[in-house]
Order: C-alpha cells, then structure tokens, then sequence
C-alpha cells in the first residue's frame, strides 16, 4: 500500500467559498439523470446552490445534452431498462465530450440488475463515484452489506477500499457518512459536519451527487471540487438541523441554509 | 349477513404507541411502487415515521426485493402497462414470499384499463387494500362515482360493500375519508381525528398506503396493523393542521410531527 | 403588422377574482401530463388553488380522461418516446372532445427531439401556449438561445413573435418573465408582480402552466383564463416572497398564500 494523505477541510476554507462563489457566477448548467423519488429535490438543491439544473432523460436527446453540459451526474435509484439505455448513452456521450461526470451506484451491490449497469457505466471512466459506505464497498468488489439504499457500514471502515477504487478507475471517489471521506487514492480528504437527521429525508445523498457534478463544472480540480460540494452540504446541513423542529422543517431550512451560503 | 362488530380506537391507544414503538426499532424496509406524483413525499414520510422505504421498480428487480422487504405497496395512480408488468412480478413475488403487501387502487373504477390492473392484482392476494369511498366501491363491483382520484362517497357509505370485499379477498380493507373505516369483514374499527386540508395535499393517502405496508412488517395482526397506520397519520394531520397556515406548511407540519410522535 | 392594444391587469382586478372564486366553486378536474420532475409540485399547487388535479399518464388511458377532464395541460420537460405517444393521444381527445388544453414547450428550440414533438402537437390547436421568451421564440422559428430549461431572452423581446405564433396557431401564447405577457395576436396583457425567487424554485413555471388549464375549465375567454391564472400567480409569488428567509421556505409560503388568497 502506497503512502497516502488524510486532510480535513471544512467550511469556510477559502478553497471551498472560492469555488461557491465561481458556482455562483457561472451557474454551470447540470444534466441530471436521476431517480424518480428525488428529481424535484434535487433540482431545488442545485438551484439554491446557484447552479442550473436540468433533467433530459430521454435516449434521444442525452447525448446532446451531455456534450454541452458543465458536468453529468447519473443515478442508477430507480433505474429500469429503458433508463439504463439512456445512461449508458449520455455517459459515453460525457466520456468522449470531456464533461465531467459522476456516478451514484444507489443500492449497488444489493441488486443484481442494477451493479451489473452500474459495472457497464464505469467503463465510461466517471469524474466521481459518490456512495454511501456499502455501495463503495459492494463496487469495489467486496461483499455489500446493503440494506436498501441504507448504508450499513461505516463510511471509515470503506476508506481502504475506496482508495483501491480510486486507483483501479481513476475517479475521485466520495463515501458519505458521518464524516464523508473523499480520496483520489493518493490523497483523501474528510468533511465533517451534517447532522445525521439528513439521513431522514430522501434523496439527501443523491443530490450532493447532483452538487458534485455542478462544482465539477466550475473547478477544474475533481477532488478539491468534490471536497467543496460535500463541504457546503454539510454546512448547510448542520446549520438547518441547529433551526428546524423535525425532517419536514429541516428540508425546508437546509434549501434556505443553502441559498444564503454567503460566498 | 354475519353479525359484525364496530370499535373505534385512536391515538394513543396502547396498540398503536406499540406498534409504532415496534416500526421505529426495526425500521422495516418497506418496497413502495406508487405513482409519479407521490414518489418524495411517500419515501419522506416514511423516513419520518421510522420506516425504511425503497422504491425499487424495475421489472427485473422487483421480485428479488418484494421477497426481501418486510412489506409492500402497490399504487397504480400513474400506471403505465411497463409499469403493470412490474406490479404483476411484485406482487406475485410478495404472495409466494409471505411478505405482506398493500394495494391502493387509485381512481379504479373511473379508468377501464387500470381496474383491469386492479382486479388482476388482487388474485395475488394483497393483506391490504387502502383507498377513499370510490374506490372501494368501485371495487367491491357498485358503481363507481370516482371523480379522479377524490372521493366523492362518504367513508360510511362503502363500509358494508368494503365488508363484503374484505371478505370476498381475505384483506383488510381501509376506507378513508372524514373517518377511516378499517374491517376484516367481520371486525369494523374506525379511526377518526385527522383534518380535512389532508386532501389539499397531495400524496397523504397514498403515502398512507405505504406506511400500512411498513407496519405490516412489523405487527402480524394485520387488522391492527392497518389500524395503527391510520391512526398515527390522524394524529399527525391532526396537530400539523394546528400548526400550519395553509397547504405548504401543513405538509412540512406533518412531516415535523410525525418524525417527533413520542412512541 | 395590425394595430393591437396592451393592458395591464394585477390582483384584485374583478375578472381575476371572480375567475378564482369559479374555480374554487367548481374545482375543475385538470388532466396534467408534465415532467417528472415538477408532479408533486403541480399537483399541490393545483390543489391550493382549488383546482382537482390528476395524473393520468398511460397511452391507454389518456383519451378517456382528456375527454371528461375541463382543462389538459401538456408539458415536454422530461419527454421519452413513451410519454411523446401518449401526448399525441391526449392532444388528439382534447382537441376532438373540446376541452382546452395548455402546451408548455419547455426547452423547444434547444434539443431537436422535443421541438419536432412540440411541432406535431402544435397540429392539434392547443388553447394556450406557455413558455419562457427564449422557448416561445424558438417556437415562433426565431432562433432560440434556450440554455437549458431557463430563458436567456426577456419576455419583451420576445412579444412580437408571440403575437405571430398566436395569429398563426390561434393560441394564446403567454410568455413569461419578470412580466408575463399573454396575447391572442390583437390584444396582449401584461401581468406584473411575482418574485426573481421564482426563478430559483423548480417548476414554478410548468405549475403555472397547469393552472392555465385550470382556469381555462372555467372561463371561456382563454386570454381571460390565462391572464387570471398568471395574476394569481403574481400576487402569490409576491406575498409568499416577502415573507420567506430563502429558497425553500419560499416554496412552503407560495403553497400556503395560494391557498389563502381570498376570492
């Protein structure tokens, strides 16, 4: 095992507030191909961040979003045969254009059907891959323990084998958790931060995939840009948990949180 | 006609605080294949009330995890045919598992070809049909005068057919409206509270199905189980609408109360 | 190019809020076939406003519902060539049957796909046309600078071609932007009010669009229905952003001030 780094950065290191503040100018336009439980959220959660959503699903038209898109994220949540068509077209489409993309291999593992798309999918050399702990494992080849889309294991336990998965594919790799560690093998970087009520409302998660392929579009530096999504995430996060009365609340105050992040 | 009896029991009932008590230690992974419109809210209120909900829809996953899920709803609000061939598969699968599984037959009765889902569906011998007056009416083979998907016969009034259709398929039948009638054809128990901007919010009685689905996997008297379901969500709509100033922040409300009811 | 006039028409004016107390009244059932992403949203805006709204996407069941339904809306954002079907079918009942119907031709002009499917519904006259500058002025065959689904033209500029596409189409055609502009060709009128936050909610627009068709259920004057529809619109959007803290909290007063607005 080669030497590796752990950081920690958090909110508001001046890396992460540069990179808000360029998101905020340039409002990268961002193709989001994902499940139906969190479309509408997480086009709400790119827009309070000050990027540009736009869900194109269909097999005819990915290709030519995805070439001009600022960044791609594809989230297998709810994929079926018909989805998986697409994701397999506006993948190769981001690959061959350079636009950066990011892969949520949701349920990973757990699902037959959906690794071996999510196995495909990886061919097409994703920016990023963003999990929770057994889907990073379950990708990586070792035995998934996942429950659903819950994650069961730690997101520390993972660390070891998301560095091997940074490596073998060349994408950052993001394990969210209590603390999120984000590594490109060599280098890894812990975001602390949130509150676990996140893990309470739906697509929380997916959307930070969504924030990963926004922030992708405006800095150049896939890790540094991935630590910067995960970052404001987290912030907000722990800013609307310490003003709302429960998961209702707290999804209303988190896309407030996020809106007035000041830059 | 046999001699019936009918109860009424509301929160906080030593059955229901149990059951929900039960629901938030095990957090039953709960399979929910509902329509486009419900999708984020169904999976949130799940979350709040303690639940594990995933939506799995794929035709080729939905057997392998209706037989892993501690219970299952089918919604056929939006269903296509690409949908029906996954419910087919589901609900199939749930019935050769033993998992429990709740069938909402939205606006059946008003559209031929989703009643013909409906009908077909319910030789896969559902533990549970959840719908308003309509719709149980509609099924239980009167004449429907569903109006889309709002009631437009009172709960009461389809309270003896939704006894004969209790009977007739060996479910538990739930009429919602002002007050929710829950029978097993020969016990009736009625669950009022609730408010009426619950049906100025799209989604409550759907979502409701799934959490049906949720204590199902984790109270075997399925009559109970339904009730305790019906009556968590009075409670909750019931203190949301206390607290709110209108549709939009009644549903947050709800949520809010829901994830803080003290089990 | 003939002489046309230019009003203005804002909340409380008596044609709107006579228009929203007839839709309270009648509470009209409005057949939406919109994107996946905005569903829930439409539905609950719908619902505040007393509309009945419906989901019904299925090829086979589209005709029947577009046929008793008082109003249709159709919006492409997240069209497949499922749901283009289906649409064709829908746009073909209501035209046949008569009841209004609203195209909404979201991104048209920037993905080829979706504008020849906007084209061939265009064929069967909908009532209405709502979309932003740069979607109305790809339609009018200008060249649109759609990026995404946002408008980068002002809806001003793009007023001379609606009144075009709406001679041409014998549409309304309403275009909007920080003021929207609803024109028959001959007589066009502004509505002022609304919020830049609106822009920063998803689906903000595409509800709108949905609330067309809603008051179109109730008011035979089209220009009458689609101005009163925009105006409540404002004055919600208005009210809700004075007193919301960000995005989120935005969306939640929206709902509850539609909800509220006294007829």
């Amino acid at each position: 095992m080669s030497t590796t780094t752990l950081n920690e950065r958090i909110w508001p290191a001046a890396e992460i507030v540069e990179d808000l503040s360029e998101l905020r100018k340039k409002a990268p336009l961002t193709h989001v191909i994902t499940n139906i439980v969190v479309t509408n959220w997480t086009a709400n959660v790119l827009l309070a961040a000050g990027a540009s959503p736009a869900m194109v699903i269909a097999e005819e038209e990915v290709a030519e979003f995805a070439t001009i898109a600022a960044g791609v994220l594809i989230n297998v949540g709810t994929v079926t045969n018909t989805d998986a068509r697409a994701m397999r077209v506006a993948a190769a489409a981001a690959h061959k254009a350079g636009t950066p993309w990011v892969i949520d291999p949701v349920a990973a593992g757990a699902l037959r059907f959906r690794t071996e798309i999510v196995m495909e999918l990886l061919s097409q050399k994703p920016t990023a891959i963003r999990g929770n702990a057994s889907e990073i494992l379950a990708l990586a080849g070792a035995v998934g323990g996942g429950k659903g889309v819950d994650s069961t294991a730690r997101s520390l336990d993972a660390l070891p084998l998301a560095k091997e998965l940074a490596e073998r594919t060349g994408a950052i790799v993001a394990v969210s958790g209590e603390i999120d560690y984000i590594t490109n093998g060599k280098e890894t970087i812990a975001v602390s931060g949130g509150h676990p009520i996140m893990t309470k409302v739906t697509g929380v998660g997916c959307s930070l995939g969504a924030l990963i392929a926004s922030f992708l579009g405006v800095q150049k530096d896939p890790l540094r840009a991935t630590v910067s999504a995960s970052a404001v995430f987290a912030i907000a996060g722990s800013k609307a948990a310490a003003e709302s009365k429960g998961t209702g609340s707290f999804a209303v105050a988190f896309l407030d949180q996020l809106s007035n992040l000041s830059a």
